[in-house]
């Protein structure tokens, strides 16, 4: 009775909290509260987390003649980020709400008439905005003037409780309302008036260097929005350390930051996240082809971890709504139970990136080809994929519950992710059926120092074996090995020197050889 | 004629410079000038250092059952760095030198008595100091005052160049020295008197949330100045959601970020920098024995990636200069070109962590003794391993050059990393003897996709093979294979199907049979 059926309205909350009870993603600072949008990964997370940048690693750069690896700084330079547009224009319009206080993004508010009412007297601690607008309250269109008064005043009452609004402090102000905010939104929760659209730059800034508590401009560096710009702006140090030929490309893992107003979905949406990124430089002529080689050579790679191709969704992002240098976007899209959301892009960036960098820095990065004697600026093709969001896509995609019997026969639910074995943070139990049987206990500690040196081995001799299994399951351990009394030889010879090696999937149960156990486990794991 | 002597004065700047040649380091944002403190690893870099961060969490998480894993968060909140000490106490006591506007250490600059002289009416461009404070110089004893004048009317004239200053306009002003500047010390580089020595916090400051530019002070965040306290801070989860027993111990690798005034000696002390932390959680009586233990484990983990015991000083900090709740700490430090420096502490936290935080979260961070039915605060001991210093480290001790003659018989001088062969970026290279050769480029490429997936491989058929051989020495290869007409049988049968694979140190070449090559490096190379 399988139920990974992403409509279950409940699902998102138990992937939730069997990360939290198993140990797999934390909030940031829970014990003051949680940092918004951060977030930790315990031991079982961050082996997940190993294992999926591990084999893009492995994938990407290891088994590829054409792309090299790269590990780049965080800290960056203003002048890279200048260059790149993300200091001019990484940001989102960002309007006040002047009831509530709160930050919307100025985009998503629908425009809608209606009339201000507004307290004409009121004076309010310290802020930014003018005691007019601070009591400026939309009564939308159908909205009752009354209890528009009422919202008003209650909110001048929480703030100043010494001092009671009369209804004639209240006036409505419907022609003066753009005078006096220079805007026609409102908030939707509340009705009230917000302020003009202000953009707010997305890049987390800081100072560096012994100026940094002065107001020293030079001083300003930023926490890298994305990994790319590193990989940019060291293309020519890369090339000309390494004897290699277009295409070719540059592959980063690594963390970037960006201050999201509104961090949401779990770990989806987080201000501090991981990027696998490759900036795959070629010809020209070759961009389009190549762009289309790594979304089919993107797609194996996600069926190979385990994120099958028919919860994918490919998304070619129309002329007119990809960013203006680009001549072509794939975006790779995974079904999360919030959502159909992005995973990955692969965007065909032509000269556009090493271009602005070459103007700014007024070093030349052209490449010469030996063959046919040009210089020329490369042009880029961008595989781009969101580590964090991809270890939330294998837990979505491997959380299952399913009915079974017990060892007494009762129904119970069975809770297991059924990661691959590949992206399993343990990838193998090792349990003695009887913990106080030395020969038990020894037998199975001389099989976990053979297989620990290559791969993760989790010992258990706690409870019973069934409790052991269901600890593993919720793990999503794909192979539990028990050392019995049949592997003593205690029941003849036919079993002895064997153990049980039980599949998480099936819950069914093998008998291998324990001398066989390392090549069989490396043949499933890797 | 190895040159393996750390007392040769050019061997830092020939370091320096094969790591940019071969691509292991380059200085962060170089192209606009460079980032000051931090670093981009370049291909073999970023090898170079995953090999080291995976075989310490292979020895310290995976084949320990006491250690468990973490991964969390750089962005910290500041009610986190309160109760830790950072925020308040995590500084350095820094002087600004009038003159040239230089930040010292206060506490590195010696004491000296002189004579202030003085520019009574010069206007400068706005800043921070009084103007009679900007031009205060301090004649030191000994120091020619009129010399003294002239320094002070040249940064004048610099400064501004429309107006000259008259001797009369300088002062001699001992009596008013104090008076004017509050302090007594000067800069020993060019005698001006420097300002009283203030506060200056090591971390970067961000601010988060959508109030980021406004000056909420609830929106202050830091990057973490060291990975422990995030392990600290999730202790109880990561407790509560495994089924742990004093003595265990939590694991990170991640990056920190700490505001050095200067850094220096090439990545060693960097603005951001990777650390390999342990949290070793223990019953009270246990730290000092525990402090010694992981000291030893430590110890030989260095000899394990290559870094020998002979070249380790151990530094058992005395009492009074340890931080005040440590009962012991060591220093594990290395003999850099640049002189002996830390590469990891091993101290003893004793419950000063956990302490604090249980007090400022208000939240028991207790542990529950089962057997004893006792309940205690653990204590705590920490190994704390620099990342990109251990690398560092590994690239000294790997660099060598020696005599060597060449393909002709003539002498030059091979350039060499004597990488031990689990740390080499690249494990083998593959060669054909001859490119046009079609079967040997096959066979070649037959051998590489079969040991792709289990070390990192360089296929390489550019020039001569002496050459080739040359390109991974300085690279650090530390096994070469080439495929040549003996491996096709053109010589007879005697050498059929073997390759010949040639070891970096001794330059010995063996024969190998191909189907024996993966167990054959597989045993060499982990």
């Amino acid at each position: 009775m399988a139920n990974k059926d992403n409509t279950d309205p409940a699902r998102m909350e138990k992937i939730v909290s069997l990360c939290k009870r198993r140990g797999f993603i934390f909030q940031a600072g829970e014990l003051y509260g949680g940092l918004n949008g951060c977030w930790d990964y315990g031991p079982l997370g961050a082996e997940l987390k190993r294992n999926l940048k591990d084999y893009w690693w492995r994938k990407t750069v290891q088994e590829r003649d054409d792309v090299l690896g790269m590990d780049g700084a965080i800290l960056t330079m203003q002048q890279v980020l200048v260059a790149s547009g993300h200091v001019g224009g990484f940001s989102d319009p960002m309007s006040d709400c002047l009831l509530s206080k709160a930050r919307l993004r100025a985009d998503q508010v629908p425009a809608q008439d209606g009339t201000a009412v507004w307290f004409s007297g009121a004076k309010l601690p310290a802020s930014g905005w003018s005691v007019e607008r601070q009591f400026a309250v939309l009564v939308a269109p159908g909205k009752d003037p009354i209890e528009s008064h009422k919202t008003a005043r209650k909110f001048y009452g929480d703030l100043m409780p010494d001092k009671k609004v009369s209804p004639k402090e209240l006036e409505l102000v419907e022609e003066r309302r753009e005078e006096l905010t220079g805007t026609t939104s409102f908030n939707p929760e509340n009705g009230s008036l917000l302020t003009e659209p202000r953009q707010f730059n997305l890049m987390f800034q800081t100072k560096m260097g012994a100026s940094a508590d002065d107001n020293d401009p030079n001083a300003i560096a930023y926490l890298r929005p994305e990994t790319a710009q590193s990989i940019f702006v060291q293309y020519k140090n890369v090339l000309d350390s390494n004897r290699v030929k277009l295409p070719f490309g540059i592959a980063q893992i690594g963390k970037s930051f960006r201050n999201e107003i509104n961090p949401r979905n779990f770990t989806f949406r987080s201000r501090e996240f991981e990027q696998m990124e490759i900036e795959y430089f070629c010809r020209p002529d070759d961009g389009l082809r190549l762009t289309d080689e790594w979304l089919e050579a993107r797609l194996k790679f996600y069926g190979e971890i385990g994120i099958p191709r028919e919860k994918l969704h490919i998304l070619d992002i129309p002329d007119g709504e990809r960013a203006f240098y680009s001549q072509k976007t794939y975006d790779i899209e995974y079904e999360f139970p919030f959502g159909v959301q992005e995973l990955e892009g692969v965007a065909y960036r032509t000269d556009y990136d090493l271009g602005v960098h070459q103007q700014h820095s007024g070093k030349p990065l052209l490449y010469f080809d030996e063959e046919t004697k040009e210089k020329f600026l490369p042009h880029v093709v961008e595989p781009s994929a969101g580590c964090d969001r991809t270890v939330l896509a294998l837990i979505c995609e491997a959380f299952d519950e399913e009915e079974v019997t017990d060892e007494k026969g009762k129904a119970e639910i069975r809770s297991v992710l059924r990661f691959v074995p590949r992206m399993a943070p343990i990838k193998v139990g090792i349990f003695p059926l009887l913990k106080k049987n030395e020969e038990q206990v020894r037998i199975c500690r001389e099989i976990q120092a053979k297989l620990q040196p290559w791969m993760t081995v989790f010992y258990d001799d706690g409870g019973s074996v069934g409790k052991r299994y269901r600890r593993q399951d919720e793990s999503g351990t794909p192979f539990c090995i028990t050392v019995d009394f049949d592997t003593l030889g205690e029941n003849g010879d036919e079993l002895k020197g064997t153990v049980t090696v039980r599949h998480r999937d099936s819950m069914e149960q093998e008998r291998i050889a324990v001398d066989a156990l390392l090549p069989w486990l490396l043949e499933r794991v890797r």
